[in-house]
């Protein structure tokens, strides 16, 4: 999809916009149905944020994709993690064996999961000795990203997997928005507090060492990010050339879409599933301006968090959909 | 059901505890599922509160009941509200046809969906000039409410409609909690601010008329409350006796059970949906002390936010029930 990096980067400067007079059309529709106006809350903005992306006053969803993009890390030299690379494939496994999370939550959703693991799992380079990825190898990870959206989805659900990339996804946002090691760091999927002193330290030294190379969200990517970082972005981008709603899970799939943000128009097709309970993506959401829908304390990734999302905006959907007029029900308003 | 209101009074001294085995069993077997320990947050928790309440290990949901009581109210006459009660009749018309908002989200969460109108939709006296039931009213009312529980659900969800009821249940958390009546009102289902006002005038009056009458959960229910606010209590207190858990709804659902504080266990089998956006709410789950599931900013009643969190609690139980454990996938821990 890009052959060049300036191929990345201009796709950036040429965003589709949401359709306004079908968000309209959706906004007037929701007056005229059988409740107050406004008292289904987000229910009734989801459902005008739907019209909107897919071009149709009355949005549906038939197909629902769930991308789940998998990928391992240098950074784990590091002793960041206190599980071993070889989980990511175990886990991957899992995946295609039905056996892990979001194969229930994605069944319960009704979401068509597709797992796609970069690079057969080969790890990245250690992003506190040099850059995470040649340009090459980063153009490659955005290009399967773009290249494993279905362009029928009527939405698409993004998540990750990866041993290690909830420092990398630190260090994006430390590389993206500054400040200190410690303003981005959680305990990932176990790291005691030791180990997040460890990934503050980690994270701050990767800064400094990939300085020179931060200055276009291609090179933020590329230096600090991972394969499923970039893949993210490609298919974030890929789904609103194609102007198809996406839903971003949490802490870490933010966080790869994060060096974007110079860009800050590509975030109006996204919903943000939830606020993770992965220290750091109450900072991160703050900085994209972005409510997410809801807080379960969750932190395990996986696109666990869209894919309940997922139940919400069908829900948003069924009412908009199925409610009776004020007409139709002859009560006056 | 309840004979007498000495019965309701002494249903409330012989409550269900949950089973402490199977919580156990749910908690431990959470640990073995292929994800780190905690990383499903609430998920995890609701997974393990329905084995607590359903005595199963692996709770399920074969049937979930959706319960929504409709009412109307005398202190209408006060002028609090800008429709007239002819709306909850011919919102009720809407439910059986089908069209309302709760229609469509308890068919997307598949609930069974049951309208119970009480007393035909007689109004309850006006509760600025004395008690809005009598107590043979106030009875019937919760033995009503008992005697719509399905007993066979596996999980029951509560919720309502009358015109006027926000100021109804606005009235009830003044009479248990105190405070002064600015308090506890809200917008309800279109006032606006000088509407808000009066409301708040019109539930210190209705506390002051009959502030002889407030010394039981009873006494609160028959003098503040509408049938509504009463079938919701015997409901609750039904599927308690009977260890089913319940999902209650948002602010009138919460306020109607509010009375019942006395007895602080009798929410133990509660799930809160929502945070409503109807000032007061918060206050409100601040007092009992619970922690609303999500906050999507609706404030429509019907039931609506206990049908989105039954998707939620749905999903919790998919992952319960259909995960891998770490020795089933190989992983090792």
């Amino acid at each position: 999809m890009f052959e060049t990096v300036n191929d990345f980067q201009a796709s950036l400067r040429h965003l589709t916009t949401k359709n306004e007079t079908c968000f309209k059309a959706a906004f007037e529709h929701q007056k005229q149905l059988t409740k107050p106006t406004g008292s289904l809350g987000k229910l009734e903005e989801y459902a005008c944020f739907m019209a909107a992306w897919q071009g149709n006053e009355r949005p549906e969803i038939e197909l629902a994709q769930a991308l789940v993009f998998a990928g391992n890390h240098g950074v784990c030299n590091q002793g960041v993690n206190p599980f071993p690379q070889e989980v990511t494939m175990a886990m991957v496994e899992n995946f295609r064996n039905g056996g892990a999370a979001i194969n229930q939550l994605a069944t319960h959703s009704k979401a068509d999961l597709n797992i796609v693991l970069l690079s057969e799992g080969q790890a990245t380079a250690d992003i506190t000795v040099g850059p995470a990825m040649t340009e090459q190898e980063c153009l490659e990870a955005i290009n399967s990203g773009a290249a494993a959206v279905n362009l029928k989805t009527d939405i698409l659900l993004l998540g990750e997997m990866g041993i290690g990339n909830s420092t990398v996804s630190s260090a994006l946002c430390l590389g993206t928005f500054g400040g200190v090691g410690s303003d981005w760091v959680g305990a990932g999927t176990g790291s005691d507090s030791e180990g997040i002193i460890k990934k503050a330290k980690v994270i701050e030294r990767a800064i400094a060492v990939n300085r020179e190379g931060l200055n276009t969200p291609f090179q933020i990517l590329m230096s600090l990010g991972g394969r499923e970082q970039a893949a993210i972005c490609g298919a974030l981008i890929a789904a609103r050339l194609n102007s198809i709603p996406v839903i971003i899970d949490g802490f870490i799939a933010s966080s790869a879409i994060a060096p974007l943000i110079s860009v800050k128009e590509i975030y109006d097709h996204v919903i943000f599933a939830h606020q993770s309970a992965e220290a750091g993506h109450g900072r991160l959401l703050n900085k994209l301006g972005k409510v997410p829908m809801f807080d379960l304390g969750m932190r395990l990734g996986e696109g666990s968090g869209a894919a309940l999302a997922l139940n919400i905006i069908r829900a948003s959907l069924a009412c908009h959909n199925g409610m009776a007029t004020f007409a139709e029900a002859g009560i006056g308003t």
